[in-house]
């Protein structure tokens, strides 16, 4: 009975994991896959639970792959990791399943995203489908700065970030939900407060994380969008629309967990290796 | 009852479905993503089944994202063009299922790519997880050749594509084979030979068709591959080991089959409407 | 006595220069390096003058070194090439001449882009070094524009193109002007007018030429600039600062002048044949 | 009198340098260019003279023209930077000046490229105009490695990557030659052993430095590549050619010496300093 504890980078979060794996004497290595290569083989990988813990997406993703293929339970599974990681794919599931996100255009050649712009009106939201921490996620306030970003947008290589989500500008009263949900169980909520400078209020970006209270339907609407994207251990970007109330903007896969600790004091990597042990190791 | 044909760059395979649609009188319209934006949203898009035929794989996955959120059935899933369109995706998918693949170790830093290509020998192949048409799949020889490939590799600015499947050279009899597969039939297999000057045998490198007979390994083993992505209308790229036997090389999920025509004469367009009529129009 | 016309895309610019040289009589070889190799070597290139047209920046100045250093006259040289093609060492060059340019901050990381943009102050100009018809060149009006700025920036695989020239934002007068030099020698000036839902004059953006009074002063800035780059044959933008009076916005050595033969009327392929013949060929 | 030392991550030769000029009580700026913006600017610079010391080729290039345009003397100057970053650019120069060079033949799409290649016959070198340490700089053995190489070099985004210097490969003995030239006197040469498993001698990919004697041929050989780049501090990399002798392989405008001072004992620092002082701020 042995646990993978899957890295590229060691930040203090996955250090606070393996901590915890060692207070409860779970028998676990590290996998870094930065030093280690992934033969695609069954019977080459004795762990019961894989946790997935990689800065980069795509090293998420193919650790991800290659330990399900040789039959590991990963923490979370491929699926999860490649809808939470494509917002178009995760934005069509919950729709799908009718849990609300903001109105959303994609487009797929400037003149259209152009043309998509004029129609939503301004100011909205345009971002790639792929990306972390707000990064390149821009606020388009007229035709100069869609413009602007267009061009920009084209520049880039990766064809996958010529796609655009253009998207309803919902109006945040300075602050940004985040919900982590474990199993099928909310573990808590905290606030971002947007800071100055800036409109995001990602925790890279200045974020300020600050406490607030859960109640029903916040607790129902994360639920909701877990168990959409199948998700084990993940988080909830949560915004709250004028007219739609709780509405999704974003599902992280890795679920970074140092701003949700310091607002809401639950200790997550406990939380974690527990839920770890009453269901996959006894 | 409506059928939308999803293109971007209208090739003739996409000119000769439409004609046999409107031989069929099927009802459809022709939807360029180039030229038409895609809002997410239910109740927008009024078709039974979506043909997805562009070139751009990730056009084709948001497409089919889109419209199975509004409720539309999609030939491929967004699942199935996910899966196909990523090597590593596929590749886990089959061996979980236990269907034979070339032995492959992924890696995800130089350094372990060049301890991978020690341990496995030369020669050996080196392909990224996503691309068409053979591009960037490398024949590695010796180290020289492997060092060359996996400096220009990290130059190469989308991180996706500096992690690599290093794999082992199948010997491959001067052909390979590829099969369609449509709903749960095969419709046929035919080879490519592999042209002077390459070592592929992909028709977009100059590879030539030639027709072969089909036995029940092959039309087992297309059969299963297909099945483990959730094809619906695939083609299936085998290769002949010579321990292993058919192995699979890779998944289609918006199949070429003008090779496929010249080499076999089936009708693929006159096969597909048919199909999608008994299955989604009656 | 032979002139090399190098091209790479053949637009009608070049045709007509194309038809003017046979109107001459002047014996001449199209040179497209997109089909032709072009091997550093001495004796290989019987020309007298080459006119680099390439539509490629890089493509016209790895052009001129070769066919120079095989002891070519070319129009324009390697040197004017890649000071024109290069903003920054354009603008460094002017400085130095005392040529009159906008107000601009080089930086070369985030942090100190944004701090510039605090120093210089909204709305601005940021533009990368490199890039031709206005693409990437933003108005800056505020910092989450600015921020939005950085970001995409920095997704850039071109290191080149993260260096930023932060630059004070000249108010227009709803135009900026563009003259057109050959040899020692003004050919003319026009006008280009700001289209509607953009701030910037380029003809590739919807610019619509005009024609203008040339005066002292223009043409005085106009051949200062040119003679600075040692540029034979170049277009001049110029910006009409309400306190510098004209100043040089940029240079362009593989001048269009289709817009400029509308407002002008000016037949600029004649006066650069005869302009060859009279310097080169007698 | 104050000097600037120029740079962006401070090596272990900056720091010799800096400990140099200190001992010498010369005083200087460190000016560390991802900390500090350059304005464009004239009279803002005090400074006799600027060593040019960045890692980044466009840091180097884009500080030398700052300072230049307001009258700095920089070592080394703009001119060397980009002439010496761009070996299309040095090797015109070199051959216009007939200071041998490797055979090499300029290639601008992939269809020309190929045709290069057969025509040069394998083995060959093929190497884009632009980077360091060798890097993507490929020996190519025969038409499947071409094919490779190409292909690779065509997914960058760069067009300046996408060039070709095709090349004769200069069977080298086991090892390259590098000299380091100061003003108008060689300081001293060295050679790099090519280490096992690769056939560059660059020591960032393992060159083991040795000494040599110098020789009438390889100072004249290295004094006239300096001149012709206008070099005043640069490394200059030889190769023997079996039929040529002495040939140019490549100039560098920030060398390194680290490896020059363990083969010859050289105190580089020391040297540079005091030319400067007797060159410049006497």
């Amino acid at each position: 009975m042995k646990v993978a504890l899957v890295v590229d980078i060691v930040r203090p979060e996955e250090k606070q994991i393996a901590k915890e794996l060692d207070e409860k004497k779970i028998s676990y290595d590290v996998i870094n896959v930065n030093q280690v290569n992934l033969p695609l083989k069954k019977g080459l990988y004795d762990y019961q639970v894989a946790v997935i813990r990689t800065v980069s997406m795509y090293k998420a993703l193919y650790a991800a792959a290659v330990l399900e293929a040789a039959d590991v339970h990963t923490i979370n599974s491929s699926y999860t990791i490649y809808t939470c990681g494509d917002k178009i794919l995760a934005y069509s599931k919950l729709l799908k399943a009718n849990v609300p996100i903001p109105y959303s255009i994609i487009t797929m050649s400037p003149d259209t995203t152009l043309k998509a712009y004029e129609e939503l009106g301004y100011p909205l939201v345009d971002k790639p489908p792929i990306g972390s921490w707000g990064r390149m996620v821009s606020l388009i306030r007229d035709v100069i700065e869609g413009k602007t970003i267009i061009e920009h947008r084209e520049m880039l290589s990766n064809s996958q970030l010529k796609i655009h989500i253009v998207q309803e500008y919902v109006k945040n009263k300075g602050r940004d939900i985040r919900c982590l949900v474990l199993g099928n169980k909310l573990l808590g909520c905290y606030a971002r407060k947007i800071p100055p400078n800036d409109w995001r209020a990602n925790v890279a970006l200045g974020g300020i994380p600050e406490s607030i209270d859960v109640n029903k339907d916040l607790e129902k609407i994360a639920l909701a969008a877990a168990k959409t994207v199948n998700g084990e251990f993940v988080s909830i970007d949560i915004l709250e629309h004028e007219n739609k109330g709780y509405i999704i903007n974003e599902i992280n896969d890795v679920p970074e967990f140092k701003g949700f600790m310091a607002a809401t004091k639950i200790n997550v990597p406990k939380e974690l290796v527990e839920y770890i042990i009453s269901n996959y190791l006894i």
